[in-house]
């Protein structure tokens, strides 16, 4: 479990307004979440939320100073490029950011809530398949929600992911699951709060690709 | 048919040695031609083979001195990673970025020559198929095979094809393709040079994605 608790999302303060800096040095442990997921068919995705990532870095180090919070840059954003947001800029990287955050949000939820296949208990289809038919399928057309289905293919067994998750150590189930949930907790929240940001500031989108 | 005519490959000397200032600037509009498949399903493919050209060039920016030919990167790697090589560097990269230019080959070959589905004139799968069973088949799995086939539904019109092919300007179809004629010439015998480097170099791996 160290992949995941040594990298430990901050509390958010009371106002829930999220720290640039510490969001992108929690985040920046992400990508490597889907190699957990054992197959080189995720790479796909881990360069995605790669890019994600590097963009808004990028927006940020333009000027540490003015950009202290997430929603900082999503308005300084909608001040500069009014014609286009919210589709440009770190605006979209994080929009999308947020639905793989989710994903992984939901799918970690799903196995600390023992969810599971009772015809393959050491299967993750399902756990997977409910993470993304909440976070991400809706903003997906009928080929890449096709191509899901397939790469549903390669996702690894339970035993094989827990133990991914905790670096190749050999933990009990429920010790890893205790790690999770902990995990969980301010992580849901960060997730939570972007998503809030996005409503409030109606900068959300639903374009499929 | 700018987009490509614009950016011919250079005719190679006898010798065969490919310049390797010429070839990242000749493959650097490369991954543009994926925007031309007018799906977003194509990006993914874009930043691998965008990926491969960055490893290249950064190799090459190191000492541009020792690395005028493609075939000083590929031999210097050789001496420098022993152990891993070819699995390494810029010779990793340009073995899968050469699968990548096959396959654009031979599909515009195959267009080129004529080769169509009677009955669907105006679909490119049989088109697409071919270079993919020729240039990548073997290197992918059963997984990504699957997800090939589901990708395929994607490809664009022939008409619309050839147009984007001519960035946007309605070109007759024959003018398009004696176009693509030319083009293929020196790109060719670019793409079998690094084929049959690789070949000489036993620099040539089977391994499946
Ligand atoms: C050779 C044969 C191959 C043929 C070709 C095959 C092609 C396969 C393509 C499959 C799609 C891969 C997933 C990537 C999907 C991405 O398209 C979307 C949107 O991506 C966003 O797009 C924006 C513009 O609209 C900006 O560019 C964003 O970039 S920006 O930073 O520039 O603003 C970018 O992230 N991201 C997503 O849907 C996010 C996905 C997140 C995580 C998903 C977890 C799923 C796990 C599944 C487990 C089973
Ligand atoms: C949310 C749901 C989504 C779920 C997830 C979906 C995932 C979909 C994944 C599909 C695969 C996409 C294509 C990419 C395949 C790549 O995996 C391979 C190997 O890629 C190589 O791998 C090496 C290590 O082994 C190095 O990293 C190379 O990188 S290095 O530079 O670091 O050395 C890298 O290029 N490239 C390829 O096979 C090359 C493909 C070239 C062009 C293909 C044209 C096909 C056109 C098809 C038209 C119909």
């Amino acid at each position: 479990m160290a992949l995941l608790l040594d990298n430990q999302f901050k509390d958010l303060p009371p106002d829930k307004a999220i720290d640039t800096k510490l969001f992108l040095e929690a985040v920046s442990h992400i990508p490597s979440f889907f190699d957990c997921l054992g197959s080189n068919v995720f790479s796909v995705i881990k360069s995605d939320i790669n890019g994600n990532i590097t963009k808004i870095r990028a927006v940020y180090m333009k000027d540490p100073a003015k950009y202290v919070t997430l929603q900082d840059i999503v308005e300084a954003e909608r001040e500069a490029h009014a014609a286009e947001w919210p589709k440009v800029g770190a605006t979209l990287a994080l929009m999308w950011l947020k639905r793989g955050l989710r994903f992984i949000q939901i799918l970690l939820q799903s196995l600390a809530d023992g969810e599971r296949d009772e015809n393959n208990p050491n299967l993750i289809r399902v756990n997977i398949t409910r993470a993304y038919e909440q976070a991400l399928k809706r903003y997906h057309g009928w080929i890449v929600q096709k191509i899901f289905h397939v790469a549903l293919h390669a996702a690894p067994y339970k035993s094989n992911f827990l133990k991914a998750l905790s670096k190749g150590e050999e933990v009990k189930e429920e010790d890893c699951l205790a790690n999770v949930r902990q995990f969980l907790v301010n992580y849901t929240a960060t997730v939570d709060a972007i998503y809030e940001m996005y409503t409030n500031l109606k900068a959300e989108l639903d374009y499929t690709v």
